[in-house]
């Protein structure tokens, strides 16, 4: 068994944001070597996402203002989390909701995806350096 | 190591519907030939969700008419994914709630689940023909 | 190839709340002697919830708040599936919004974790005993 560990960095300027990093995983999955096995890449961070859907700005929109109506970010008081001085409760419920990592077949030592399936960076809690991993196991 | 890989198709005759995969797949994993490791199911599609629950009609009646209430597919007018002239941008919200996909040990030549544990494939966005991956790794 | 597997227990004595398991999971990987691969926690059950977040008091009152908004456990006659006789149906839907399973990589014998991240163990039907599955794959 093979296994290959790489870290992606991001550093969104705005609080929330899509990013897609399919191109990303690809180059990590073409030196990791590994044909045949299972993909995990997960935000090693608590307000962020990774998921799988679709590269079209109508749905990002789409998410963003539907994420801000059933978890809005304001008023920030509303959020006991908030009360330790952070502003991000609304990042922490968002990131649920969209759920934390995503793992993806590895076949003939490709991404075994359908036509339209595309793996994002989801941020919710924006403006500094943050780290999502990629850890791929298989031979 | 092992690995194993099938396609399940599914061509649901609604908008919406559940179907519990359970027994296909235990018969993939049969056919794998697998006794320890991990299996992986996902929809290759954005707008369908595979996830385990329980196989009980009021329950999914539950699920149809909540996601419906948190992510409305009418009026379609409301999603700006639906300017491009499709009209599922709340399929798309609906699956990410639900979830993509699963991951389930595989103990002993089964899959290592409690009582209840039943896996679903749930469409959002039918009437047309769409897969489902399987993929398996262990020895 | 190795495998490992491990099951907690737990029997919250209250309907819903979120316990950290990461010390447990930690205790297990260790015990696995693997040092390279991918880790499954899951509880056995479908109305209850294994994540990654942050352990703070505050954080957890409001998931507590916001799944209860948005996913009330009263009225129950609200939920076909408590037709059947059973009162748990929201916690059937507050499980598929909070995630089933996380999925975490193991890199140097240790969970390859932010600084944050943190696995919890949420019930929302408790007071029953209850088991979460630990499976373990690598080498």
């Amino acid at each position: 068994m093979k296994s290959f560990r790489k870290e992606l960095t991001f550093n969104i300027p705005t609080r929330r944001g899509f990013v897609n990093i399919t191109q990303q995983v690809e180059q990590a999955l073409r030196e990791s070597g590994i044909r045949e096995g299972l993909l995990l890449v997960n935000p090693m961070h608590i307000t962020a996402s990774v998921f799988i859907n679709d590269d079209e700005s109508g749905l990002h929109h789409d998410y963003e203002h539907w994420l801000e109506n059933i978890a809005p970010h304001e008023p920030v008081s509303q959020y006991r989390h908030n009360d330790t001085g952070e502003d991000n409760a609304d990042a922490h419920i968002k990131r649920q909701v969209m759920g934390r990592e995503v793992v993806v077949a590895v076949t003939n030592g490709e991404l075994d995806f359908g036509t339209w399936e595309q793996i994002f960076y989801g941020e919710f809690d924006g403006r500094r350096r943050k780290r999502v991993l990629i850890k791929i196991i298989g031979e």
